[in-house]
């Protein structure tokens, strides 16, 4: 269990838990109250309740576990709670990202730091860059704590603002947010957001990027491809966290729920074995 | 009180509140447990009890109370419990914003307003543009609830990406953002966050987004200029609401805290008073 005195998860120790698993998976705890079986639902807490099985099913093929903050919050402080428990349960050697996408005014953010690596222990919680540097060096304070600082999102609207181009610059803006980030802290502390939609821009990001480590969005329900992923986002210490969230939890509306993720993730992890036999 | 069946805070309505009490000012609700005077501390919920005192001394001169959730998050599921209480106490008749910069892809968009909007009754929630239009579209589902887009923010590193110049484009990225955000919402439904420590800029901001509402923190403790705020970014319709924070929550740090922000309060309402016979 994660505590305040217990193993911290270092960049080495995460590639030796990939070697180990031979796999890239992230889970993502995108629990919704609403897609919880029957069964479950009469538990005293439902959604840990859910997450415990989900865990205690996918463990043997996952590095990485994600709970997106919405989902806790759509619950109000019951949702908070089952959150907290949930990071309580996962095991020390899992990497525990709070998907947060948070960023604010330095003595703001140094808070929103002190909730999620102090009152809770995840190992790293996502940031969105737009509040720029003071935003996000609060976090980088924290020992063996990481940052995990969006880029290139897997939706629409990354058209928006992300792609768009600098002015005498030969780099769109996400491209400036890779090395600003990489300026900002090194690849022990930090890590960024890639959607699996754009796999063609990260030829160029591993370019800018060769040594960082990427999180990757976007693989299943929102079409991205693991292989293009694979061939184009490798490094020598593999660099990838593949995240997939309904793909896995949401296998079965069922009471077969938790077998039916296993599954899902035993088979994302064969394919992910293939492509590290294929590409490393 | 506010419940699902209350009173929604329209624009109209916004004016009516400014008009009538003659104030532009938006209490931020950042309250760090470390800051409450000891008597409230030996209270069963501190935060809530520091929150209602707050309130009850500062309501005859605030328009706007603004929570920021870091400082709710940073105690877990019982600084939840504070804030659902701190916005069920607020009267109808104010406009309450979740200081939350939230922004995911659509459907966890979609629950983070459920969140705010439905298990909570904010009017309003601050988010941060870098996921683009479908990260802020799901706000806008909800009828007289409104979005306040982070454009220019009064902290450093505004610097890093806000202000940078698109390719091809007479415009920087905060500007785009104004742009944009006013193509996807009308004025009804949308507000933007320009830092009072940017002031120059707002000539050139009222000439993007003439009729919106700003949300404008960063005066007082951050430096910004009121005098200057006004002069550059009221319009026809006031249209600003002028955030502090610590300037009034923290006036005092002994039980006197309540009498000292309510004086704090009274005197910046003062102030407002004098910009709006200058300038309306």
């Amino acid at each position: 269990m994660k505590s305040g005195f217990s193993f911290f998860m270092t960049r080495q120790q995460l590639i030796e838990q990939i070697n180990r698993k031979e796999s890239l998976l992230c889970v993502g705890l995108d629990t919704d109250i609403k897609k919880i079986p029957g069964p479950v639902l009469r538990n005293n807490d439902p959604v840990f309740e859910f997450n415990k099985q989900i865990i205690d099913a996918t463990i043997d093929y996952a590095v990485a576990y994600k709970p997106n903050l919405a989902f806790y919050e759509a619950l109000g402080s019951r949702g908070w709670e089952s959150l907290e428990k949930t990071v309580e349960y996962l095991p020390d050697d899992v990497f525990v990202i709070a998907d947060a996408k948070r960023g604010d005014i330095g003595n703001t953010s140094n808070l929103y730091a002190k909730a999620f690596f102090e009152k809770m222990n995840f190992d790293a919680i996502t940031i969105a860059p737009y509040m720029g540097k003071d935003s996000v060096t609060p976090f980088l304070k924290f020992e063996d704590k990481w940052v995990i600082l969006l880029a290139l999102t897997s939706n629409e609207g990354s058209a928006d603002f992300q792609i768009q181009k600098i002015d005498k610059s030969e780099h769109r803006l996400f491209e400036e947010v890779l090395l600003k980030g990489a300026e900002w802290a090194t690849r022990d502390e930090l890590m960024f957001v890639v959607g699996a939609t754009k796999a063609d821009h990260l030829v160029k990001i591993r370019t800018l990027v060769p040594d960082y480590f990427l999180l990757i969005p976007g693989v299943g329900a929102q079409g991205g491809s693991l292989d293009e992923v694979c061939k184009n986002g490798l490094n020598q210490d593999f660099g990838l966290l593949i995240n997939s969230s309904r793909g896995i939890i949401y296998s079965s509306a069922e009471s077969d729920f938790a077998f039916a993720a296993k599954k899902a993730a035993a088979q994302l992890q064969g394919e992910m074995k293939q492509c590290l036999d294929k590409y490393m």
